[in-house]
């Protein structure tokens, strides 16, 4: 991308249009936490499911669908680098952003009770992070591909010793009892969705700003790169550092700050570092609450 | 930690001793990738598996093993934040630690030929990493606790059409035979293992530093900090943010730089920030190959 080519894409970005009847991908099933966030951020849109991170992108590139809600940052399993690989790849912008806590709750058939409860089903990462509660109980733990598939599989196994580490939404949604509630170790467990869209749009709200930038492996190149946004005043919000595939001395940066892309000098900044750095992508600026 | 204890914990830290006969914990089963790195950083070592991350540090608390071994950054999926809380909660050092490429295959029983797979099973994580190949082949997708095991049950299920995708190694230690190979969509996709202790060793070979430190979440805070480290021309090779649970305006730093910490200043500028920031710690300095 060159400057006058970022700075056009800017200039001309309009607020994010209505979102009434808007078609919306999400990764998973219903009752998933994708699922969920999507509704949360489209309540009037038409929420469309698909098998894999990708096939969401897919549906957006080909119209299909308007935008996309995928996972970005979870606060305790860290960066979901595979969607921020696919941004790129797709040159793809996030418009909107929304931070969701992640509650879990045991879900059995309407006719068991705890103490019927032997095996539990969920993601790993869902059984990990509940892996104190899971000892505690004394539970064998059965692996599936995600919270909303565990309890969907719940409901068809009507077995009255299983039962599923899920979302309250997704016990609702296929028709379970909760059992026992908030069963994370971690009572601080949230993760970040954002939606993802072919287009760039800046909100008038818009007070985030994702970056993805390389910087070679020179002592001091990143605090030099620091220094000009703390010159604005610009407060970091997020820093990732990651290796680049191959390129042993080279970093991949993710970076976002507050802020409106439009306010004092930092239209200008990001032209800068466009023209600069060998790899630069603008990935946005848009509304999250904060 | 305050400074004096710092400052002694560092001018008081021996090299790593001789591993001649030590007991190390991995997390998972034989054949799983943490076996194999522990494998590797201590070739003389006798491997003690154990179920979960903090079943490792338990081992290594109550003395039964010297050393634990655990994965805690990995190129495509991010950092094990899991890895880096139970550090903090446990307040063990990292004396060690090796970069490991994840090289996966499918493998089957050695009856079986390629064209007999309908079904893979595997590790979540493994299948979204080998994505476009289980698409390209049409295969059934099983999740199962981790690629070890999707070998083992593999092996135990005895059936022509299942096959594992999991590391060479897995597929050696349960008998399967490679039926494909190099199956992960990224080439390069490699794991990061680091060596955990109760007690802090510092190697004459040592060159990297860990540290782990919070912020308050004010503009610039981070760009003082690092002006701290520029100041010494020290070089981050990794730095990650994460926001603290439930302290909205305060964000955790996982910070590494290249270089021994009785190199000029460095000693003395680790002793200022763990008086100055409400939460420092020295996670440990030690060699890694970069």
């Amino acid at each position: 991308m060159t400057q006058n080519n970022l700075l056009n894409d800017i200039q001309n970005a309009t607020p994010l249009p209505l979102t009434q009847g808007v078609k919306i991908a999400y990764q998973g099933i219903r009752g998933a936490n994708s699922f969920e966030a999507a509704g949360k951020l489209f309540p009037n849109g038409e929420l469309v499911a698909r098998h894999t991170f990708e096939d969401v992108f897919k549906a957006v590139e080909s119209g299909e669908c308007d935008y996309g809600v995928l996972p970005v940052e979870n606060s305790t399993a860290g960066s979901v680098s595979a969607v921020y690989d696919l941004i790129l790849r797709y040159r793809f912008y996030i418009v909107k952003a929304l931070p969701m806590a992640i509650d879990y709750c045991l879900a059995g058939l309407r006719q068991s009770e705890l103490s019927d409860i032997e095996n539990v089903i969920s993601h790993p990462q869902a059984l990990s992070q509940c892996e104190e509660y899971i000892n505690k109980m004394g539970f064998e733990q059965i692996p599936c591909p995600n919270t909303a598939v565990a309890a969907r599989d719940t409901a068809r196994k009507k077995c009255l010793n299983i039962a599923a580490i899920c979302s309250y939404k997704a016990a609702e949604e296929y028709e379970l009892k909760v059992l026992d509630e908030h069963l994370q170790d971690n009572p601080y467990n949230a993760t970040r969705f954002i939606v993802i869209s072919k287009r760039l749009y800046i909100d008038e709200n818009a007070n985030k700003v994702s970056l993805c930038f390389s910087l070679p492996h020179v002592t001091g190149a990143l605090f030099k790169m620091l220094k000009r946004f703390d010159a604005l005043g610009l407060n970091l919000t997020k820093i990732e550092s990651r290796p680049i595939a191959g390129k042993d001395f080279e970093y991949l940066f993710y970076l976002d700050f507050s802020g409106n892309v439009r306010s004092d000098g930092v239209t200008e900044l990001l032209c800068r570092l466009d023209e600069e750095l060998p790899e630069f992508s603008f990935l946005g600026n848009y509304a999250e609450d904060i």
